[in-house]
């Protein structure tokens, strides 16, 4: 798309133009469910720069290849895990300061594009690699990150809040059969404890008319048994379209 | 960010790395108020690849330059408008089939980010430029388009959906003052008529409690004086990083 925005012998303005490599990032999110937190994956650098540190699964798109297809390639060299579905986050391109080598701005750039998922847990199995371990860490508490990546994680962790705010990505990572305390517990895992009391978030989301009461029942602690639900897909089905907010 | 994934003498990768120039294009909406019309901007491409066709304003990346820099740099050239903000829409990055020319895929591919914005249609004074014209273009009925610049229109148009559907963005576009049917009309032009009927839609916006009734009242045709109303940014204060619908 937008290639070839000038004729190409236009030598004169050639000569001024960046030459890129580019590479793509992901960020893929989930949540531990047993235990209330939230995790992105990382990978440990066996190579400088950054060697080391631990930096989003990342490559270089090769020649013949589509942003999307190195995502997955990278991706599945690290982890299986089924329904991935990549989304693309942002592109990240700023010039690199002038090495001041003489150089100029003559050399190649490097320009990111992010991708994005959330996955649910336990359908995910990391692959053992010697040459590069891989691992989930708690987004609450991340080592120092490569390059900018806790940058691309932070603005990652902004639009999964947006999404769990505007759509039901939630009901993608519980199981199928869940309280109203699991669900809200997930919402404050990602979004925060702040964001709602749980009487507000438990009326509001029952109003909305897709969660259906399964009729069983679950003892957990010294409480009365909780109400297991499901998410009704088809009750769901006539609000796909339409403009709606989960919280 | 995500630069130099690999080690710099790895150089068996690097030669099946697809090299890049980037573009950027621009999907700059803006509605025409009296006529309720909705327009994007549109260049008339003066050199081949496709001599005569009408494309969105963008340009390449130069060296030292970031890609907002490349975004507003091009736009610069081709109007004046107060507060033009881009947000960054999508990166479209596909390869091009081989050419079959034996040069296989090692020839440079070229990369788009697209940028969006929506202004208001009396702030845009557009250029006189002897080399390329520069038009507004009505989305319901547009020319053929360079590349695949359609597609990229049509991704825009669902983004401003969007953003009309949960952001108050539709008030940036108003006059100051304009009647609730000036507002459901606006709606009307942008999202299709079918979105709402115009009694929901007034009851919804009222109750959401950031429209300010200014006291005086328009007569336009033959029906009753209308209120004319404002946002009242304070009263939306509260409510900025809520997740909100409008419609």
């Amino acid at each position: 798309m937008g290639r070839l925005q000038f004729h190409p012998s236009d030598a004169a303005s050639m000569t001024s133009l960046a030459h890129f490599k580019v590479g793509v990032d992901n960020v893929i999110f989930s949540v531990d469910t047993t235990t209330n937190r939230l995790f992105v994956l990382l990978v440990l650098r066996q190579e400088p720069p950054f060697l080391g540190y631990w930096a989003l699964p990342g490559t270089l798109v090769r020649q013949g290849e589509s942003l999307e297809a190195a995502a997955y390639r990278t991706l599945a060299e690290k982890l299986q895990v089924q329904n991935l579905y990549l989304e693309q986050l942002y592109t990240f391109g700023a010039p690199e300061p002038d090495p001041g080598n003489g150089t100029g701005g003559d050399c190649v750039r490097y320009l990111s594009v992010s991708y994005f998922a959330l996955v649910r847990y336990d359908d995910v199995h990391l692959l053992a690699m010697t040459d590069q371990p891989v691992a989930w860490h708690g987004v609450e508490d991340l080592p120092p990150l490569a390059f900018d990546h806790a940058q691309i994680v932070t603005y990652g962790h902004r639009r999964l809040c947006n999404k769990l705010e505007y759509s039901p990505v939630a009901f993608e990572v519980l199981p199928a059969q869940f309280t109203l305390n699991d669900l809200y517990q997930l919402y404050c895992t990602i979004l925060g404890e702040q964001f709602s009391d749980y009487s507000n978030f438990r009326a509001k989301l029952l109003k909305l008319g897709f969660l259906a009461d399964t009729g069983q029942k679950v003892s957990r602690g010294a409480g009365r048994p909780a109400s297991l639900y499901r998410f009704d897909a088809e009750a769901f089905a006539p609000l796909k379209n339409k403009p709606l907010v989960f919280v």
